[in-house]
């Protein structure tokens, strides 16, 4: 579990599309967003600029590095600031390839003072092997064609729709960004194969009859390198309602050319058989796209088509929200 | 890469089901077993007793640990004879849960003489994704309806077979007893999530067109904790060729209640399926059933009748060989 409030740290990166995590924090956990601690002229996320001292002053508990630099490394550069961090007694978080925790300055700053720093890349090294067992509680999985298709979007989306309507609702994280803005969760990639349905079922363990865990799904079925974590994640979630996500104008899997991704019909009768394993009553309640390379009137008459086409709700949760989803299972 | 010829240790045990890893590897690997070392009266393999100074005189260069003991721990009365045979020069294997490398006087002893330690069930560190390109070469892989109905059995037998037919073929090994029998091979379920399908690719490498790597399965698609890890490894595989193994009178997963083994023709669908997303040619080319619950004139007929069922050849390789599956492929 990660301590808030965060402060969002986004060292020297003029480039937005290097602080996409920045950005999902403050659009998604504005709550858990206090502030924000830049190293010279870098992007604005619009939140207030805090130094450690006034975060500390502030109540801030976790000092957020909220951009991936190219390579995915930690440049040496912004270690004296979070080792004022650390000393000051903030704990560190991020999801980098290169973890806070094999840094040396860092991991002795942590233990000098008592502050923990976060990687949240790495699962916990302890998950238990499967059990099938059905848990109390109702799900929902996002689940997709491909990688980047929308699956932690139309998750988040769902889930404050469902807390907009006051229903009980809790946002499972399988992924880094989805970590960070939920304050824990489980790097569901990174579980060794062993245990990766069982991981998945400690994510949304019992609960009450009518809570909702929405769950943000991994990969695809069709995905020639990760359908076997797809699967495991499926089987542990044992989803009630599934949304399948999808992006206009994809015909492949990205970056694996001749992966054709099959008609929808298709796709949803594989993830059906799949999840029906661990939960009989698994179905679709409708389908989320990224229309962003059509007109807004055009998305709109082209969803049209495709909900006639399914059978089921289908919307772009960016232009047109998940009311016409939540409505399904609320 | 474990150095053969093999010492097989077998401890104090007295009881032969603790001693499965060497009997398997005595059975299916005659040429890499030399001898045998007891600690009194254990269980004998057949083969000749040495002590670690006449293996070394002999030529042997692996002592393999071949009972697993209740709980799957490594007995302190061992220790003694293990740092003899590491200080001796010779290299120790096992497929153990404690880790050879994790006990402090075993790896002083290894580091001191330049003696390897092989901890079987851990996996290399670095595995690529997944590519999805297609290899040359043929691949055969076994497939199951649950753990345990004899996937390391049949693709064994299968590529015995093929060697005595004088054909070019490889086993490759996905499991700990199979690591030991190969020699090399890949502990896929103890693989990160997301690279369990580039593991699989890179354990059967581009080979010559008429080379078959016969492939060890593990799980089951219908399995609750381990689909995950089946879909990973039959994605990797690519199969050309797919033989079902099944059990005589199972019904359920073991020790999975509620878990149905759902008719073979549909296990068969499901398995081509998966299959064909990285190989469109992927097809089953028989089963392979466990049938010593039967006597054996009622499961010669009761084989006949799967056959005419399923349309494939169906044998029990322990009792009637694999003669019928190879034909298949030959």
């Amino acid at each position: 579990m990660i301590n808030a409030p965060y402060l969002l740290f986004l060292g020297d990166t003029s480039d937005p599309s290097y602080a996409k995590t920045a950005f999902g924090l403050r659009d998604w956990a504005p709550e858990r967003c206090a502030a924000q601690l830049r190293l010279g002229p870098a992007v604005d996320l619009g939140l207030p600029d805090r130094n450690i001292e006034d975060a500390v002053a502030e109540g801030i508990r976790t000092v957020v590095i909220g951009v991936a630099p190219p390579g995915g490394g930690l440049p040496d550069a912004w270690l004296p600031m979070l080792v004022e961090a650390l000393e000051a007694g903030l704990d560190v978080a991020a999801g980098l390839h290169t973890r806070l925790n094999e840094i040396g300055i860092l991991k002795s700053s942590a233990e000098r003072s008592g502050a923990r720093l976060h990687d949240v890349r790495v699962p916990a090294s302890d998950y238990p092997v499967g059990s099938g067992r059905k848990r109390s509680g109702k799900r929902l999985l996002t689940v997709g064609t491909d990688c980047a298709v929308g699956k932690k979007y139309a998750a988040l989306a769902i889930h404050k729709a469902l807390q907009g309507d006051g229903l009980n609702s809790t946002f499972r994280a399988t992924g880094q960004t989805g970590i960070l803005i939920a304050g824990d969760g489980t790097p569901i990639d990174a579980v060794v194969a062993d245990f990766l349905s069982g991981a998945a079922e400690q994510l949304s363990p019992d609960n009450d009859p009518d809570h909702w865990d929405i769950i943000e799904g991994q990969g695809s079925l069709f995905h020639p390198a990760y359908a076997g974590v797809t699967t495991g994640l499926v089987h542990g979630s044992q989803p009630d309602a599934m949304v399948l996500c999808d992006e206009f104008g994809k015909d492949e899997i990205y970056e694996y050319p001749g992966y054709r991704i099959p008609p929808l019909s298709e796709v949803m009768n594989a993830y059906v058989d799949v999840a029906r394993l661990t939960n009989k009553h698994a179905r679709f309640v409708g389908a989320a796209f990224n229309t962003s390379k059509l007109q807004i009137d055009d998305a709109r008459a082209w969803l049209g088509e495709k909900s006639d086409q399914l059978g089921l709700p289908c919307t772009d949760p960016y232009r047109f929200g998940v009311e016409t989803l939540v409505r399904q299972i609320a």
